[in-house]
């Protein structure tokens, strides 16, 4: 029965993946008639569940499970059913085809709940339509800003707002994005909290010099600055990552004088960040005053740390152990919708296995036998959320 | 009287750094209508300082002083009269007009030389046009290849070529192009050797991923690799430099899978340099094993060190030392048309310090009194050589 749900998780996410406004690859992005008809399948999903399916202002599909007890509150599952360009199958998909899943399954065992559940497909997670994340999530929640609104052209999602009191908690079945779980062979994994991120962009401005007249000892060579920067960025005890370099005019035979970078640096712990970041500005201020170069350093962006829910987490937990696998808690490096709900209820997150850790790519994979432990776990985790006090 | 040969040639400089191809700053590029008008500029003052003049088959201007003795040999002083684009004033047309100041202060002497004196004005020095560099020296020692001549539209150049015989050495006055004399407040330097040099593009092939959720245990960037790399290169005993990097879809939030760079590497003695690019060769595939990553060591190009003869380097060592003037011998990293000379009679070269060794610039800058002790020492040579056993 949930190996069927399995197998019927892995169909519809294949049959999802053909719905896209790019022909040859898979690119949903927010508002668009490939989301609309993304939204119609898997409304018809939720409708064979047995669920009452709309699509709100902000284009998120939802299926509502109502509770025969009055005035329940409501538990939200989902993820997003928007995509990156030339996307993978699971990124997003996974989570809400699993949540359908599960409550099919407990609605089939004629389980009844003391909350309502809401399935929840959001319409803009990846941010690619206006690069600004979690426009359905925000919506709902209410957190768009003024900032948002005037970046876009559909001003009426303000109103899928919902009263914040209606909700109790929400938990994300998503891919992990990222190579732990294969590596430790286990199939899901409980995630701790969403990492916070601090975005900057580092700057060494040294003397170009012709690379054969320059003797080495009078350079103030811009990139061996930025590469002794780099690697102690590799150091720094925390996740850290530069991702672009550029040499300003450039050329095989000038010493560079003008090298720009990316720093991105995420923790779960923000004073942990924190202190990373700072310990890594004054690093870069050594290595510039040795070498005689200037130093731009410049925060980009920085967002705080979400931290999951603990008893949600706790019942996640119980979940797998019950399935008599390891309990890996980790924590996520990438954003997710949770992010925003975490803004009206508590939340909480189980981590999918997928191949080679790749995500935003074609080559996203996942095993059918893992979908099954997702689809398991969070069937149970609605049932001892049901249970508890 | 040279004070005012000092000031005629600073002030010849800044009538040619009028004559440009592009309004608002100087290009003079191969063949073209601009280096016409320089050839006959500087022609007259050839013609004035009682040179014979002729433009040879390869647009390389000629000003000839016949010897008295018959069947005299000659000997050529100059430097070249195109420009990279967006030039300074003094790369190349230093050279040119300090030999005619030089010459012409002899013949107001009433000095007779059992030699010929002819100075060239090269055509083609930079390769701007055609990207192929000395193709006026080149073409005047007869070093043209097939695949030369198969670049150009002006295949007569070819027929500029001199009998070897002709000549017996050939030397040079250049700015130095970099900081060396400058800090070591010395006017002029005695050029040992014209560097070989080695250019390569080295490659780390590691493993892209998520910024936010790869381990840092677990990655594989070819950034840190090649960070550490361009450490070793500054390191690595001879003048090495990374002047261009680039990282593959490069992105603030995705660990580097791709890095190329290249690799200049230059040395005045060729088993030095070979061995420095060897052992960067290995520091390099000992990064990429110990980091999971692919190496690409590729050799782009390659040119032998040209040694300056040491009977004319002596002389000029004698003529620096003569004025009271510490001797500095120093090797050229940049490349010059002592090069291509040096295929038909030995060379030797004066560089002239120049303004934070700035060369290729607008900013180009030499003194008046530094121009001084050029024509003095140039002059000087002459009449030494003319004794010169």
């Amino acid at each position: 029965m949930i190996s069927h749900s399995a197998k019927i998780v892995q169909q519809r996410i294949g049959a999802l993946a053909k719905i896209t406004e790019e022909p040859g690859r898979i690119t949903r992005t927010f508002a668009s008639p490939a989301m609309r008809r993304a939204n119609e399948l898997v409304g018809a999903w939720m409708r064979a569940a047995g669920l009452e399916v709309r699509v709100d202002a902000a284009f998120n599909l939802l299926g509502r499970w109502n509770s025969t007890q009055r005035g329940a509150k409501t538990f939200l599952l989902g993820s997003h059913l928007d995509t990156v360009r030339d996307a993978g199958k699971y990124d997003g998909p996974l989570g809400v085809l699993t949540a359908i899943s599960a409550v099919e399954l407990l609605r089939e065992r004629g389980v009844k709940l003391p909350f309502n559940v809401e399935v929840v497909g959001f319409s803009d997670e990846e941010g690619v339509r206006y690069q600004t994340t979690y426009l359905g999530s925000r919506a709902l929640a209410g957190t768009l800003t003024a900032a948002d609104l005037a970046r876009i052209e559909e001003k009426q999602i303000v109103t899928a707002r919902r009263n914040k009191n209606e909700f109790f908690g929400y938990a994300e079945v998503h891919i992990e994005q990222g190579p732990v779980l294969e590596k430790k062979k286990i199939p899901v994994g409980v995630v701790t909290a969403i990492a916070g991120q601090s975005r900057l962009r580092v700057e060494f401005l040294g003397v170009a010099g012709h690379a054969g007249t320059v003797p080495m000892t009078l350079r103030h060579d811009a990139l061996a600055g930025a590469a002794e920067f780099i690697l102690a960025v590799e150091k720094c005890g925390v996740l850290a990552t530069v991702g672009k370099i550029e040499v300003a005019n450039g050329a095989s035979n000038v010493i560079p004088g003008n090298v720009s970078l990316t720093l991105d640096v995420r923790d779960q712990n923000d004073s942990r960040r924190l202190a990373a970041v700072k310990a890594l500005q004054i690093k870069a201020q050594n290595i510039a005053q040795r070498r005689g170069l200037r130093l731009n350093w410049t925060l980009v962006q920085q967002t705080s740390a979400v931290p999951c829910d603990k008893t949600l987490t706790q019942i996640f937990s119980q979940c797998v152990a019950q399935r008599g696998l390891e309990v890996l808690k980790l924590p996520s490096g990438a954003g997710h919708d949770a992010v925003a709900l975490s803004a009206i209820c508590p939340v909480a997150m189980l981590f999918v296995r997928c191949k080679g850790g790749i995500s935003h790519n074609p080559a996203e994979s996942v095993k059918t036998s893992d979908v099954r432990v997702a689809v398991e776990v969070l069937a149970d985790f609605i049932l001892r959320l049901a249970k508890h006090p």
